[in-house]
């Protein structure tokens, strides 16, 4: 059928099985077709097709609510809920959200970008409905993956005892973004295979009917016998402690047993986990047979061979810059360990992990545990590396304050995508980690110019034994440098002039050097000169160079893709006026006080004002200023 | 025993049963005593007084390494450990530490106070231990309630999976600091009377026999179960699925059974969870017949009648002003809903939980589902007033960045315990709320002078419907000022002046402003004229207010009791330098970059500097600066 014809979900009500069988084909080629142009999350949409059809046929969306934890699986719905025809914007600078997104449609009832939020989000619909005295169906579709987020169990935890009613649905594809791990993913395949146990069960009435007639106590032992294998056996002994009523496992891409399930579950009082099997990648063989992730989120591809449609000869990935130099490092130090949080792939350690088997530990979308596991493995004297998105760090936070800079622990901590990471968005950006980290005492905080200082850096926190040191390193390649063979450690504190100057000096660290020496380059031809200085320590400042540029009464400009709330900014001028220098001209440039949607990274800064032409713009202000001081 | 002369637990290996139960009589009258001049955590403490006993008998600390979740039960510990002289000094200025503390003992082998983190931390040690060939116990001792904490749950689905020696000491005293809630608290529950059903196992053995012999697939049958009912009588099955050897419940105060399985338990391969049923305040009637929490910490109290030492006619406390004022304003407002992690007598809910049972939510410790619930609420249009100390608001960072102020929903936070806390020490300063919440788009955050602008703010709150909004109070009491009968809205982003004067500016809100005003009376009789503002909006500023203070090249002196890295003062500074005010002269005060011990407020501020005299010594070094520029 014709896609973009779609109002919203309503249509679905006169479709028989078949017809909407033809839908998932044409749901699919559509998916297949337009993200081999925008990329997305491939695999985890094509798993989830008929499920979602089926969950919009069985449930009246909005008045019920379908909630998508993580919601990069939420494609289909946004097919059904009539925005197949945004497609083509998917992810881009204002075009349609890779995630659900309140403002974008009414059938969006949350917002999701990081995982396991979608039952204490249900959990609090739930309490409205019941204290309003409504009626309606709140549906959170959870995945294996997103189960093993603490807060999802918290959440679990709450609503098994409360008894809501709330009808959850496990997305099991077996794999998070990364294959899974832990001991609730083992529950779970105990229970995908539970239909061979079926026999069992049969057998089981069959001898239960043996027991010879003892009366009394006896017979309701027997009885309790059989309610404890009936728990055993076929279902779900883990959902069912925690208060769930549990059903499944059922196939998720069988829209009778779906739909058999689905009517069960509204008819049932309290809480209902239905467990839903499903085929990350469904029906496009090179997602579908993916064993790693590959296929999870991709760019652009070749629908016919499944080939990544990337520019020839970039520099390697920052995060595998890193990540292998952790790995070569780790070769002549026995006490060197990897620390992922469900994100192997994405921060490339699967070198590290094929040559150091032992001494990788993912443990599963748990970044709080994943903190305060390495700051454990601190106290017995080994050399943790974590390594973790800027934005999923923010989960961790009070394990870094309490766990890790509180009793002074050497955690080495790599904060992947720092800065802006494009067409994720606004859950994704990591443009607070600085403001957070940098008023914890004890840490150290540094960002890299280029890749071959982004491996010194690496050797530098590893050499470091006095507390917490954290490396930021943004989404995306390296600059293609040339790298030293030699590693060195680059001493703690200190910044690096990387052009002399002596009319105002740009201060800036990381991805916002480039622009910097543009406008600086620019400005010389103007009879401007500018000194640029790479402030790669961002806590702690490199005092010493700071004083002498305030001595000397530069004006400052600092720069940094991050917020300006509280940001590195903000630390030049604490020290400037901590120090009595209440006359030191300073102004900043970074992200502003509010959150940053998707699009490509250039489009984002082109938004924010953090272009080359705008630093250029923002020198002309201060030098006046300073000539009409002189 | 003379409890002063112990060095360490080594004397333990020679005392027999009974002497254990004296000297475990010994701990206790010492405890009550001391405690009853000091305060501090006596429930948690009296209860575990066998358990620990028994715990450094059968372990080889610090080789072995017991490992205290929260930590507030650590006293017998550091009684075992060679640390009863200090008793005197507990929680006091630079005394003895209330919590496991490495630089205090080699047997506290981690240090706590926010609950939760003992597994992942234990998982560390074993990880570490497993790869240095090393031999020892790893035993961490947690709570019924802290199990609940989403992180315990991500280490325990960690630790299950790897199956990592240890033996994790479940603590279950079937509460945490108040009466526990969740799911997980009804399997504890059933586990408890397991007892009751050892019957049943014995005649399961029999009917299991009298099973006529099938032979083949129905024998294995039958072996199933045996098993499965091992699992669900005898067994606490949701440990189990978890991938841990469960053993127990224990009377934990049965020396005779603790040494039993905890001999097994060390003979046990993989993970075990041994359930210990402890008795909070055993031995103490007052606290051992406390229903609420009472009794969990404590000021000084009188022995012989359990009646506590407070000084007379104080004012409410900040909670109960705070929650009260709530409460009021919840009998015309039918969708303001209360949530609390844990801490329903800590933030004096007790009130509104009585009078609104429906509206009252305790989710047991669980920060971060506390947060998205609440905003999972206010998309239903409800109005959830989500109290929560400021040190364990740390833990639902991430949640009030990605759900609560992303998406810009009206969650009223009430802030309790903001500032400095004293005695609780370096693991609860509520000092760093500031600095990671005012790098957050669209919140507003406020602080009151007193009670009285204090239940205006909470009516200001609760009318305010654009986005989320912070209310910060301080522990401890109210000043005692008359309270308006009608409550009104204060104009968000509004400061207030307190006192005129021209020769500088002090800005300031909350507990300083005390100290700000009696430094401006001070230097009046100077004749230095000190102009005092409330600056009672820490975020959203009051932009014409400041303005016209920079216009007037006002000194201005910033008070905060709070983290100055990213703080209060470096927005005013942030704000002078956005807008060109090169020149102003801006100091601040307030919580230097280290963490802050134990100890009275007093002490406290003494230490870092906050005091009155301080307060006038910087205005000098600010007044003559003025001076020579004009």
């Amino acid at each position: 059928m014709d896609l973009l014809s779609i109002k919203d979900p309503s249509f679905l009500n006169d479709l028989e099985i078949k017809e909407l069988e033809a839908l998932s084909e044409d749901i699919r080629h559509f998916l297949i077709k337009k993200l081999s142009k925008t990329g997305g999350h491939i695999g985890p949409n094509l798993g989830v097709v008929e499920l979602t059809i089926a969950l919009h046929k069985c449930f009246d969306s909005p008045k019920d609510k379908i909630i998508w934890d993580v919601g990069h699986q939420s494609y289909v719905h946004k097919i059904l809920t009539g925005r197949a025809s945004e497609f083509d914007t998917l992810r881009q600078y204002k075009g349609l959200c890779g995630f659900p997104k309140m403002a974008e449609s009414e059938h969006d009832v949350w917002e999701t970008g990081h995982s396991s939020t979608s039952l204490s989000a249900a959990m609090g619909m739930a309490i409205a409905r019941d204290l309003k005295g409504e009626n309606s169906f709140i549906v959170p579709v959870i995945g294996d993956g997103a189960l093993t987020g603490g807060m999802a169990l918290e959440a679990m935890n709450h609503i098994g005892h409360e008894k809501k009613n709330m009808i959850v649905i496990l997305n099991d594809n077996e794999m998070s973004i990364a294959p899974n791990v832990g001991a609730l993913h083992n529950v779970l395949g105990r229970l995908r295979t539970a239909g061979k146990y079926q026999w069992a069960k049969d057998e089981l009435e069959m001898l239960l009917k043996k027991i010879p007639a003892v009366g009394g106590r006896l017979a309701s032992t027997a009885e309790r016998i059989k309610d404890s294998l009936k728990y055993l056996l076929v279902s779900g002994m883990f959902f069912e402690e925690m208060g769930f009523t549990y059903l499944g496992p059922v196939d998720g891409h069988n829209f009778e047993v779906l739909f058999e399930h689905l009517r069960y579950a509204k008819k049932t009082e309290g809480p209902v986990l239905l467990h839903v099997v499903t085929k990350k990648g469904k029906g496009y063989k090179p997602a579908e047979t993916d064993k790693v992730g590959t296929w999870h989120g991709t760019g652009p591809y070749k629908i016919e061979t499944g080939d990544f449609l990337k520019p020839v000869n970039t520099p390697p990935a920052w995060s595998k810059l890193i990540s292998e130099t952790v790995r070569k490092l780790a070769r002549e130090d026995k006490r060197i360990i990897a620390i992922t949080p469900a994100m192997p792939v994405g921060s490339k350690l699967e070198g590290f992990a094929s040559e150091f088997p032992d001494r990788m530990i993912d443990v599963g979308i748990a970044e709080q545990h994943a903190a305060t596991l390495a700051a454990g493995l601190v106290t017995q004297k080994m050399k943790p590396f974590l390594a973790i998105y800027s934005t999923f760090l923010q989960r961790a936070y009070d394990q870094v304050v309490h766990d890790i800079c509180r009793p002074n622990l050497n955690v080495f901590i790599g904060i992947d995508r720092a800065g802006l990471v494009g067409a994720d968005g606004e859950t994704h950006q990591g443009v607070f980690d600085i403001a957070f980290l940098r008023s914890l005492p004890n840490i150290v905080i540094m960002m890299p110019k280029d890749e071959n200082e982004g491996q010194h850096m690496v050797y530098t926190a590893l050499k470091y034994d006095d507390g917490p040191i954290a490396l930021r390193y943004p989404r995306g390649n390296g600059l293609g440098v040339p790298m030293d063979k030699q590693l060195k450690a680059i001493p703690i504190g200190t910044w690096e002039i990387l052009r002399e100057g002596k009319d105002a000096a740009i201060l800036t660290f990381g991805t916002t050097i480039g622009m910097a020496i543009e406008a600086a380059n620019l400005l010389e031809k103007k009879g401007i000169h500018i000194k640029v200085i790479n402030a790669r320590f961002i806590k702690p400042l490199d005092e010493q160079m700071l004083t002498q540029l305030l001595n000397n009464n530069m004006p400052i400009l600092t720069i940094e893709e991050s917020v300006l709330q509280g940001g590195f900014g903000s630390a030049v001028s604490e020290f400037a006026h901590d120090h009595g220098y209440h006359h030191a001209i300073i102004d900043r440039m970074g992200v502003p006080d509010k959150f940053i949607e998707h699009g490509s990274v250039d489009a984002l800064l082109e938004e924010i004002g953090l272009t080359t032409a705008n630093v250029v713009k923002k020198i002309y202000t201060l030098i006046p200023k300073k000539e009409k001081r002189a």
